[in-house]
């Protein structure tokens, strides 16, 4: 009966009790859960299935809000940026263009103290006495502003509509509801009616076994223009974080004044595009440290009552960072997160320190999808084959739907692919038998974030593409599916210990010039530089895509120019004439069509000498192989995700570790097809990530080649 | 007979005397010179025409320069970049890569005062005493250096071979020539040599009346490879003006020490792209005023013998600077320079403080052109029609040909289109009567070089187009044919006098980030941003292409996005949603295609709202427009030259400066056609630009609408 139940979580509403007991049993299901907008009804409550209750810390208690408006959570905001026109007075509408239904200056605390005006033009802050605040206009006058010199206000607002409760009214045009007001789980008077609630709902749902948390204190960046459309969204961002009372905490212990700076960071918010500041990344483990204590306050609580606590990877996330020092010691059983692609499932399944994880996959069970005419089965189907590379190598323990049941109710064939699903999950777990799968050697991923945003990198608002991030997040859903331990390693972990690249064959590279991905100023620092370097003459391989190493100094742009042996003319170097332009035919990109796909691509990268080009257009060099020492390195101008590319970047991979000859092992010659070896059970398995039909040529552990059918979407699994 | 004689020279040999007779008599012609290779005939030496002699200053004297070896000019070069491989010794051998025909590196002068390595992983000088250089083997070896840094050896080096005379040598396949070893004139003893030569050489020389300067002391930088291919080209290099008793006398004067790093620039030798630092201003102004001074000891001795002298703007024209603060004093009689387009023509005839200018057009009588199959007329059509948009606003006095006259002889339709170009350009001399065209306004052209490089910033090698500058040099090409006043302006002379700008009624920013014609860290700096912006705010156009104003700073990447309404997306701002991307159709577009040329264009360029985009491909806006107080201003991602870009860039001129209302006074509706207008002699001409008949209609000064009919080429004259 195994691959008949269990893993699985199902949305219910209080109409829906018949329903619900009928796909329980169809999908296998062992557990139930209510949504945001819906109730677990009580005659389900017996049921022999886990009950999961939605919890939602930082609201859905606006008397508690509106009774104490002095904890309420704030932000830091910055407005526009405004040019003084005229010798004199400037007035700067700190709400412009901010929506007034989300947000509301704070000015019961200290504005001299905790806002502050900037100069643009110099980068000089305006002395508090210079400006002063007008409430019924809600504008900063400086009395005598430099003219033409730009001017922004960096303040702290309260958040009187919870962002993630807004998206859902306003996605699901609720009626009638009432805004939540989201309060600082942090600030002392708070922290404790939120601590003696939970207590006391523990008694009230004694039904209940999984306490979801959705989520805990800090929401990411998510914030409104004044037509209620997003105007800034960092699912990394710390910016709604704050509070005079937090920050004052953490000047006590870093020594230091804070400055709003170290979050407006320009304007930029420190989004995870931005090399961080030492500051910021003092706040952040400040916060992590902070936020992890708290969490297993509540948490105990639950474990004292029998119950156990799942957190929802998302909305209030900040500051738990499932990858950090402290989560861990939180105690919490378990995550549970969207499943976008097979990236996101890796944020979700590599989580360490949890019991067990959980991925809410797509489609939502709302009426975008689910409405006369829709494809539900189309967007489940591209969900899961695209997140089952990912599952096979570090599985999620359960998966799960969200949304309203009796949607997803009215498209029966839907009911039945999910059904397959189930079954197909059941079987993949068991077979994969709870340990890692056979990986051929580590793959390290170098940039600014390291093991803190693990998977996390190139991620703006979480899955969605960007036309900047996409031809860099491609490395890392290809990589999500394949059998490489993968190693997030930040450059202050080289600093700090440089034998950390030792684990690894490989290391790539991945992002613009001056992002976090890429690095920036930290390749001007030689424990970076020389450790990388000798990381590569020593016999390993590195992989720069799209501007790796990138920090124009001392004649080159890319640090490591004389390792990829490939610099960008940013036009310093025109006068150099440049002769190596021919292609060459290689061992990587034997799979690859004649036209590659590098996404955005690169332009004005130029071969040194003794470079071997694999793909130029025109002038610009798009791939292109080197040796440095005993080592190789690849540069590739972009990778956006395809099955293609992915074969390119294997291939990539075994040759820059100079470990070409051993790739055809658990191996599929038609790129379409991939193959997992599981040691711990003997097995393996063949997927078609397609959807069509596939021929191909297997080989297993020795090499030994074997030609396949597979249907589309299949999986097969073999003894080995 | 104005039309029929005058203003033309013509290249001789000894072989060619009747042959020139009769050239001479069909185009016009009033001077006759010799080439290098050539010689002119005594036959000719009585006629009644001007006799120029082409007279090298420091070369052509084998004798001197080997007597001499101390005297020989150098250059400062800098090594590959060599990487510590091993802990311990490195050895840099220091001409690999160089042609040992050509370079020599200098170990008579104190290595360890004018030689230096350097770290480039810290940027660090290595100390002197660290290192030492192996004669036999030319290699620089550091006994001890850091394991993965990359080093470098700035040298310097004599120039055995002199460049131009190398490549000349190399293009023509001379043989049997002996090498021309370049000697520093500069230097005390050469110096009184080529003095008492030039002297001997009046006397010897009776019938020259115009003596060639080719040219004075150095030779811009050109530098060749092991396989005497060329290596390093920029036209503009001081790197070749160097030498320890020079350094020694700008010591003394600037009062600090001089670093090899002054020239070298990070390997780059302060090419035009750099934004230069003080230290090189402070080298280059040195230099100027040197060359100066030494060029009118020359230019005295020349009038002192009745003669006239001429300098060649190109070979060793290094330090005279034709449009910096020395060179008016020198009081040479003309300039004559190679013209490859209307920029390069302008660059000649826009000179200030000689008597005459003459451009030497294409084809050179070489037998690359002039070959069996050859099609020199199609290269003489291009290039006089090109340059001609120029001749028509800035006319040069004269023109003429180089090269092998019986080459030419073997064409006669060649023959004949000459004359008939010498016939053209003579009515247009007089037509033009010898003042200044009527121009609409000002437009200034802002960037790090200000006049110094008038008409000269977006070149490397003269007129090469390069893939990073020729959608900025479309600009200058653009400019160098409207009816415009040009203003070259650096951002040292708006930091000096804001006021400067007051004059223009367009500024236009043209280059890549971080280049010296876009300004780089000049744009941080108040005294430039605030002085551009207060010329917007009130009233004047601003112009910018590519990345202009680029200098992330502060929340900005163009340092005046809020001017320009548009900024780049450099992957710090993605998390801020970005709705304006509609695109508009506007008066500047008016004339364009659908698919406007942008050249290289930009990607990444997101518009601000309240921006007018008019024109995008996907999400890289190429084309907008935006208000700022009472100015305007317009983006445009690239102008590679066209007439259709032309016309595009000169409606931008027109709308930027509030002025479109005016457009259309000695204006051509076909833009294939444009109107020059000369008050000095009443008329004005309508020229088609084109190698095919063209109808349009033209305006005149009031306005007034006149249909017309061109033949290809066509130049028609008429009374205002």
């Amino acid at each position: 009966m195994s691959d008949k139940y269990g893993r699985v979580t199902v949305p219910t509403d209080v109409d829906m009790i018949e329903e619900t007991k009928e796909i329980v049993k169809r999908w296998g299901a062992d557990a139930l859960r209510d949504c945001d907008g819906t109730n677990m009804p009580d005659e389900l409550k017996s049921m022999p299935v886990k009950i999961y209750s939605t919890y939602y810390t930082t609201r859905k208690d606006n008397a508690w809000a509106e009774a104490n408006p002095d904890e309420v959570q704030q932000m830091y905001l910055m407005t526009e940026f405004y040019t003084a026109m005229e010798e004199g007075e400037l007035r700067i509408p700190v709400m412009k263009h901010l929506y007034d239904q989300q947000l509301k200056p704070n000015t019961i605390d200290d504005i001299k103290r905790w806002w502050e005006v900037v100069d643009r033009t110099t980068g000089a802050v305006v002395a508090p006495d210079l400006w002063s605040y007008e409430e019924e206009t809600r504008e900063v006058i400086l009395a005598q502003a430099d003219r033409y010199h730009d001017y922004t206000v960096s303040f702290l607002a309260f958040i009187i509509w919870d962002p993630v409760h807004m998206y859902n009214f306003i996605t699901n045009s609720w009626e009638n509801v009432e805004h939540q007001i989201t309060f600082d789980v942090r600030q002392p008077k708070t922290q404790q009616h939120v601590i003696d609630k939970l207590k006391k709902w523990m008694v009230e749902n004694p039904d209940t076994d999984v306490v979801r948390f959705t989520t805990f204190f800090h929401q990411f960046t998510l914030v409104f223009n004044e037509y209620a459309k997003e105007k800034y969204v960092d699912w990394f961002g710390y910016s709604a974080s704050v509070s005079p009372f937090i920050l004052e905490q953490f000047e006590r212990e870093a020594g230091y004044r804070f400055r709003p700076e170290y979050i407006i960071d320009q304007g930029y918010h420190n989004n995870t595009n931005r090399v961080p500041s030492k500051e910021f990344k003092d706040f952040q483990r400040f916060q992590q440290r902070e936020v992890a204590k708290l969490m297993k306050v509540l948490v105990d609580i639950c474990h004292e009552n029998g119950r156990e606590a799942m957190m929802f990877l998302g909305d209030h996330w900040i500051g738990t960072e499932p990858f950090g020092e402290y989560f861990k010691e939180v105690g919490l059983d378990a995550v549970v997160g969207s499943v976008g692609n097979g990236t996101t499932l890796r944020l979700i399944s590599d989580i360490p320190g949890v019991k067990y994880t959980e991925g809410r996959f797509l489609p939502y069970f709302f009426p975008d999808v689910f409405h006369e005419g829709g494809d539900p089965i189309r967007e489940a189907k591209v969900n899961w084959v695209t997140a089952r590379r990912a599952i096979l190598r570090k599985p999620i323990d359960r998966i799960g739907y969200g949304g309203y049941l009796k949607l997803a109710l009215q498209f029966p064939d839907f009911i039945q692919y999910i059904e397959e699903i189930c079954d197909e999950f059941r079987l993949l777990y068991e077979n994969v038998g709870g340990q890692t799968p056979y990986n051929h050697f580590t793959v390290g991923v170098l940039n600014s974030w390291g093991k803190l945003r693990s998977w996390g990198t190139h991620m703006v608002a979480h899955a969605i593409d960007y036309k900047q991030t996409y031809s860099y997040a491609g490395v890392l859903e290809a990589l999500s599916g394949m059998p490489f331990d993968v190693a997030f390693i930040s450059f202050d972990d080289v600093i700090e210990n440089p034998s950390v690249l030792k684990k690894c064959s490989v290391l790539i590279n991945a992002g613009d010039a001056y992002t976090a991905p890429s690095g920036g100023g930290y390749w001007l620092n030689p424990a970076v530089s020389c450790a990388v370097k000798e990381f590569v003459a020593e016999g390993g391989g590195l992989i720069g895509v799209g501007e790796p190493t990138a920090c124009q100094n001392e004649g080159r742009y890319f640090a490591l120019a004389g390792v990829l042996g490939v610099d960008k003319e940013v036009g310093f170097s025109l006068s150099s004439d440049k002769y190596n332009w021919e292609t060459h035919s290689h061992f990587i990109t034997e799979d690859s069509a004649e036209e590659i796909r590098f996404g955005e691509g690169m332009k004005n990268i130029y071969a040194l000498p003794g470079t071997k080009i694999l793909r130029s257009t025109g002038q610009d060099v798009q791939m292109a192989v080197h040796e440095f020492g005993k080592g190789r390195s690849v540069y590739i101008s972009g990778i956006p995700y395809s099955f293609e590319n992915s074969r390119m970047l294997y291939r990539a991979i075994f040759w820059a570790a100079g470990r070409e000859q051993e790739m055809k092992r658990w191996y599929s010659d038609n790129f379409n097809v991939e193959v997992n070896y599981y040691p711990a059970t003997g097995k393996y398995c063949v997927v078609n990530n397609t959807y069509e039909p596939q021929e191909t040529v297997i080989y297993n552990g020795e090499g030994k080649a074997e030609a396949m059918s597979l249907k589309a979407n299949d999986i097969l699994w073999f003894e080995a």
